[in-house]
């Protein structure tokens, strides 16, 4: 059971014996396609962590369910923290974990708008003592293969891949029949208040109509697996890195 | 179905149409004595907005994990956040309920510590506009009388009733054979790093040990009910409050 | 003479060999109903101070006789530090007080709206080396049984025990046959930019119109016993607390 | 009585139908040699507006005593505000006072540490709107003649002029027996913290010996004087410049 | 004679009625392994923006020659902006450029670490108006044929690609003799204060010896062309997107 | 060649040992009368300190183009930093100077607007460990004499002897055929965003038709003797300062 948040302040002291590695769980609350829920991006990464949970020792943290959502905070239901405010959170979480005897952080990251605020979070954090964060932006680090297995179209926001993800974890919450298809690509990164609905039309950027509920449990089985590694590897004092 | 993140989009306009309230739920990550769960400050007022969602209209958003818990930071397993940052933290979440059509918004707080960081976020978020942050510190404005009726000693952090409530919620968390009474009462507001273990010996403040599940039930009980007529209240645009 | 600001940086040495108490004054300019000074919350804690420079050898500072006064900010007259800019004010005052060998910092505030940030900044302040700040929230900590015992109707802003208490100190600037009673009763801690004249019509809370010099005179005088008798106890390094 | 302070929130609003000036004090707590007391830089600016209180409309604001006071921050009894911190204190008063309808805030400083703060202070308060902050440095920018006249020794912290000036205001607080003469000066502005008690020794610049309470009456009495002319052209809607 | 920098004010009035398009340079200045110059990553971005300054009417803003360098501060010679900081720098900037009538900032940046601060600046310079920032990432964005015809192994800090490009912009500072070949490959991203200099040994990542000045010119031919054709597309109002 | 942007981490180490002393360069964009560049507060001490490079072992910085232009932010053309972003900005910079084994940071100040953001920030780089900052506005503290003898009208802004100084090193830049004089002489310092066109008419205070090349050269070449000799001073280890 090794959820941080489960245990009393003795507890922890015991469950800090036996493990080096932290899980942080970091999502967002933004519009996904007409048919995804927006809690999507904290949605999966919390299921995989609860995964995890069951077969390591390394302790979850709650998730952070809000993330830097501007990119769709014309959308209706989004709810987006400044990111100068979400780096400092999320460096105020980081300095808790390691005031607490921890060496490596793991973030599981759920939302590509909270990169720029981890990273220099992370920076901050482990400016002093023997401390690593390793940022893992679940949804492009993990289950690379198993993604270019299954997918039929390109990845991306409330597309094929995510979809497929969420049916398989709360299918629940997935309206498929009102899903659309848009992707707008661009050469640069565009950044823009006011083209942000023409950049993201219905606040989609991908193929949705193709997404199975198998794609999805191949997809999460992979990332689940090569989770479970990194951590396995991280107990044992590895970063993961080669040499060349 | 009102929880605001299991909607898409499309699903909250039409959910916006249906009510003016919003319920943000703000939690802690602390030592709670030996026996109650890291996370008790969460799970309460967490539990409350889920009996609420299943009743009401009001919009329920996922709850903010980690709280100001600079009293119990040198506790094991204590996370706390800057206040300074909590408070834009809060202000992010409060600016965006506000920028998506709702009036009023309900904090629910299960922690004490939090305080002065939403008083502060709520005067910046409502400074414009026609909006309303009502602060519900549930465990001393909610079920007065019921906690009156069961208690048998007095209420405090991790104490009787504390404990009761996480009986009655999440029973397999609590460790009631471990429990430890401690309370040092002061005249006035001590504030000072170094006497902080001192202040809260073993991170209590009350006597745990009368703790019973039927306690808990009966006071969550009446916190419901008070919950959810303030809820009705603020659906008809009355503000709870008197001139006398 | 111990007004800290009086002595020469000579003189501050030798004081601060007799002392480890030192008082911070904080006080705010805003609307008191219509009968009572902008000041008030200044020259109300202001003169308590006065008195303990006479009869003790802890060290006054200066007031600050700015503070948050968000809830008046629409009343003419009204000037409001923003709580955060407060926050900083305060610690940068604090941390000077602690760097100058001096042990304990009792607060004598003037003003509810200051609470909040005084909070955060004790916090900070404090977070390193063996010092302790003590708020004494004079208005509701001091003089308990001499309210109760004097005031006919309830206690509040610019209400019969506030207007009495100037009445004694600055009779000069009260203007009784001007004041009027307002008493809007919330159930729960509303925030709202918008209802800041509607919870507190003319900048009033409570019943001022028996308001008499001598009341005011018995609350003064217990306070002030009381705020000696603590700096006495922190002279002998003792907190004002018990271990229940 | 134009107090800021003293009115009631309907007293400040018949008083700003008869003045669009307002006079805001700043001072510092710091050592100024062995011989003058800490606040003398808030003792001086605030005789002068008090003064002014008498004489015009211009309404005066109560004294902030504490400025950022880093050059002296080693000696003991100097309190020094963050420079950041500080200046945001100061946007905070100058946008209360803009609120209230008034068009020229005179900022009457006592002390050379405040400038960089106020500058940028009054940068952002003015930045929107008709309104005109005016910086007085009252001991350079006021009675240049008389101090020319009077003073044997250059002026500077704690010398001859300050000397006089307390001599002419609280002659009780001056210890001219224990008065010592130094004076470094630089051809360049060094900024340098582990330098500061060279630069500044025994908080000294300057040679305070010949120090008279009448060089300081005079020096007052035109500072006075061109303080009040300064008010007048204000009020008539004059701006204290001449086009070349 | 496009440089923003040499225009008078009148000048830039008639410049800005025939571009709509302004280009901002930003740098660093860091450790580049024992042979390239520290003011890199400075350089070459400058380099082409003058290079752009001569061929289109888009007016190049001097270059901002610090950025964050945090991976590489524990090499002699790095100086890093703290990245908060560095985010309000280029908002500041970004801010200046959108009041002057200009619509489209491309921001020419030659260093990864100054992409979270350039992203977040972004976000909040254009949230409203109808401006647009356009990030060039150019050593990954740009000449990315030419790149993959010349290059012979992988490109990189301070590597054959880089290395090639200084030694075709600034031969005079390039020491090839002293390069060394270093490339820590890692999975994820691994931030940490006491692993930067094992993360990235001699401050390389790549083999430099291979680098010609040659490879560098096609590299930088091709990247002069791609950033004209960009800036003529944003001239004629197109953004440099497709909708699939 | 002792541009520190020009040598390798390796190199810098080697410059290191053979010098203490480093300049940075603070320059403005900023509308100077319809006659000069917008970088002429950037050009003119980027020109001494490379004069500078040529003559000692003193490290040159590269030249931070952007400052404080608030005066002048309404004239098109101008790109002002926040004063508070700019100190922390600076605060950075120097910050990293003295990470890197330097004492003596000699910053040659083009812009009258930058003082205040200087001095905040060098109170807080230099707050630990033997570290000097030296401020020198070289406008005014440097080449005084030569100023008095070669000027027919008083200096300023765009004046005479800007001008001059311009003429002599970028006569490109210079279009003396526009110039306009204006001259506003205020008593105080007086500071309005919406008087800031009529405080400096066409971005002008002085008279600059009387500026000769000549002129320009002989103050600059003052200008170059002076700072060359404070160089030499401080890298003997002696601070430029007389004990009186």
């Amino acid at each position: 059971m090794p959820f941080w948040s489960e245990f009393s302040h003795i507890g922890i002291q015991k469950a800090a014996d036996n493990t080096s590695v932290v899980v942080m769980v970091t999502g967002a609350l933004e519009a996904h396609g007409t048919h995804l829920p927006l809690a999507t991006d904290a949605i999966l990464p919390t299921y995989l962590a609860e995964k995890v949970a069951e077969k390591t020792k390394a302790l979850v943290l709650p998730t952070i369910p809000f993330g830097d959502s501007w990119d769709f905070n014309k959308f209706e239901g989004t709810i987006s923290i400044d990111p100068q405010v979400l780096t400092e959170f999320y460096k105020s979480v980081m300095i808790g974990v390691f005031k607490n005897r921890f060496r490596y952080l793991i973030v599981l990251n759920g939302h590509g708008g909270n990169i720029p605020a981890l990273k220099i979070a992370a920076k901050s954090a482990t400016e002093k003592g023997e401390h690593v964060v390793i940022i893992v932006n679940w949804w492009k680090d993990l289950a690379k293969s198993a993604r270019e297995l299954v997918q039929e179209t390109p990845g991306g926001h409330a597309a094929e891949d995510e979809t497929s993800e969420v049916m398989h974890v709360r299918p629940d919450l997935v309206h498929l029949s009102k899903a659309v298809a848009h992707r707008v690509v661009t050469k640069f990164d565009i950044i823009s208040g006011s083209y942000r609905e023409e950049l993201l039309p219905s606040a989609m950027y991908g193929d949705p109509r193709k997404a199975t509920e198998e794609k999805g449990r191949l997809i999460m089985e992979q990332a689940e697996e090569e989770l479970i590694a990194l951590i396995n590897e991280l107990e044992q004092g590895r970063l993961p890195l080669t040499k060349e």
